[in-house]
């Protein structure tokens, strides 16, 4: 490696000659000085340049050139951190064109396409990588949660037979001359997972050929997919998913010191020790008497709603967060468990967001008499799903398990409008570069 | 959750009433006493049945049928573990139909085909499940060493406009009426997002449409990456390589205390703390030194070569790893950054275990100006490129990565002949399901 020191640790090295490497974030000439601000993926420092050779030299830099500074680390009250580089030697390890933004200013301010297109540059502005390192944080507090509570981390297939899980929107595939499909979920692959290590996650991409354009839906997202046996019903699962959250809040707190930057309001929320949850009847009930509408006999909310329950959740039980259970099984996937007593309702969950979807989840059938019956139902014949039915035939215990979109969640923490925002390179309808 | 205790915890729990609950894995009759055996996801236990009801009841259970077994835990020096459970109450939670397979035996004998085309039964097997945990171990110290170092995760898209890393065994895709392609590697985002957070790292799916029907190839495996900035060439790659390697062997070690029923001698290799090198010209001068063949003028080493080699560097050095440095430019991708002062040459490795390639990776280029260049000698255009192009087009440091296949680390660690014997749900020529 460059023999160098992190710009984040450069406070304690006053007094001392330090090398440091990055990129050219920012020049200022003045009249008897120029400041070059140095970044690397610590922090920024500030170097100061006095001698006339190197203010000239540093003349000829373009920002985003990627140098390495050697001098004296000099105490400066003034100086960002304390502490500043004097007149180093100044070395150019990759010159750089002058970037298209500006990346030096506190945001970015490109319309979207322009953030999207010129991903290689506009994903360093400091307050993107931001966004990025909470996206790297909340999946290692989503692994390390699941690692401590026993689940085992699989890798399912992406490329499958068949269009099951749905039907729809499914990418269709030329696989050695006949016709696969790009998987819309580890759904089938973490059922019969359970039945051979009970307990187990997976994160990886999904695809789904989603044919509108809107600021919530992309071609592939990354799914963050648990599931777990032995379970007594849904709220099992729903108590495993609280510590999921929580712990990938934590991990974003402890790896992202300036998460403040870009989260709602500056602060991540807290996850109550259990999270209020209500029936999607009693739901309904609660809107049709304290709203002017009557949501009864819908099978699903509106988006109104929901935001309606959020608001509910915080007056009431002071929690960002609110579960809503028993959602009507119509509008339900086949393999979901239906609430026992009342099968028009299912074993199944929403986690709301401040009055958001964040997650959906649920029991699931486990007896293989239960899914013939219900594939049966849907006037589907078994035969495609046999490698998946099979894990049902030879022994399932109860099991539930939910799915997080990486993305959805990280729109919902930085309140970004469009979940391309923050999404590293998207892919949708009209984008497949860069 | 049904409450539990876990089988490996009955050992602490003699003469207390305990509630277990797992998969049967065997009922054995005997004249005056019924042994059924339990398994969870932590160990087996012993049941102990004299109760005539409960060794009827017993007699109706098929092996795999989901139990859960309540009552007395009690010392007895001959059973597995030294407490068994006696008499208990038993309740089905999932039944089950004849599986396949004996899945009690010590290691199962059907033929790969069976193997995989029952994965819902057979991954249950207990060797089966060490296989697939020492893989979900390996991943986590993968993680670990990297995150440990400094490292951020990216996520990077799976479709990509162009098939342009190598043009051939590519999957094509109908992308809303386009075609678009699977990715082959992460490898050009992993090197734009380098300009990002200097040291990234991706654990995910890669796709090749590989049309040979082999022991080695799938077309789909899960790629281990890691790209970092700043380093002096591929040496600074190679230290950080060896320290991933030897912490996914850790993790292996502290995870999955079974790991000796499956890998190769019972025991983990251990990873020096510098690992031998030697330069591909110099490999050939010895291979034509000290043995019969004389591969000098050879773009690449023959498999009989690298065994030579791994031969050498276990006499030599005590090394089960040797890396080999250097290959020829000719038979390295177009990003290869070549040797100074030899530039036929490349700053590239391989990193042979026992004999074997289980790495590669080197130093890319980082300047705007090499890319066009080498783009250029290769006859190709830079359009296609350029959200790639540039990453270097505006600042990029010196930088180079490595790439892991996860089952081909696998196969090395467990000595398996057939790379799908350690893939969950093996995509190949002829296989897209279960």
């Amino acid at each position: 490696m460059v023999e160098r020191m992190l710009a984040a640790e450069l406070p304690g090295a006053a007094g001392r000659e330090v090398t440091l490497a990055g990129s050219v974030h920012r020049v200022r000439e003045l009249p008897a000085v120029t400041f070059l601000v140095l970044r690397d993926r610590s922090a920024t420092v500030q170097v100061v340049l006095r001698d006339p050779d190197l203010r000239e030299q540093a003349r000829a830099l373009v920002e985003e050139t990627v140098v390495s500074v050697t001098g004296p680390a000099v105490a400066n009250p003034q100086a960002p951190g304390g502490v500043e580089v004097v007149d180093p030697r100044l070395e150019v390890l990759g010159a750089a064109e002058q970037p298209p933004v500006e990346l030096w200013r506190p945001s970015l301010t490109a319309s979207l396409p322009t953030l999207l297109d010129q991903a290689a540059v506009t994903l360093r502005h400091p307050r993107r990588q931001t966004v990025f390192r909470i996206s790297a944080a909340a999946l290692a507090g989503f692994r390390a949660t699941l690692d401590a509570a026993g689940f085992t981390e699989v890798t399912s297939p992406k490329i499958v037979a068949s269009a099951t899980e749905s039907g729809a929107n499914v990418f269709a595939l030329d696989y050695f001359g006949r016709r696969a499909y790009l998987a819309q979920s580890p759904q089938f692959y973490k059922q019969v997972m359970v039945g051979v290590f009970e307990r187990v996650y997976e994160t990886g991409p999904v695809f789904r050929a989603e044919p509108h354009d809107t600021a919530r839906h992309l071609a592939s997202y990354t799914s963050l997919d648990a599931e777990l046996g032995f379970v007594r019903d849904h709220f099992d699962v729903m108590a495993v998913l609280r510590d999921v959250v929580a712990g990938m809040l934590e991990e974003v707190r402890a790896r992202v010191p300036a998460y403040g930057e870009v989260v709602v309001g500056g602060e991540l929320p807290s996850v109550p020790s259990e999270i209020p949850w209500i029936h999607f009847a009693d739901a309904q009930a609660l809107i049709a008497r304290e709203t002017g509408s009557d949501p009864t006999g819908e099978p699903d909310l509106a988006p109104e709603h929901e935001r309606f329950l959020g608001e509910w959740a915080m007056r009431e039980h002071g929690s960002d967060f609110v579960f809503v259970t028993g959602y009507p099984m119509v509008k339900r996937p086949f393999y979901t468990h239906p609430e026992p007593g009342r099968p028009e309702f299912s074993n199944s969950f929403d986690l709301l967001f401040r009055g958001l979807e964040l997650v959906t989840g649920g029991q699931r059938l486990h007896r293989y008499a239960d899914y013939l019956a219900a594939l049966d139902a849907r006037g589907e014949s078994p035969e495609p799903y046999q490698g998946y039915l099979d894990a049902f035939r030879y022994g399932m215990p109860p099991h539930g398990g939910f799915a997080i979109g990486l993305e959805r969640f990280l729109a919902r923490l930085t309140g970004a409008t469009n979940v391309r925002e923050v999404t590293l390179f998207p892919r949708d309808l009209n984008r497949v570069s860069p």
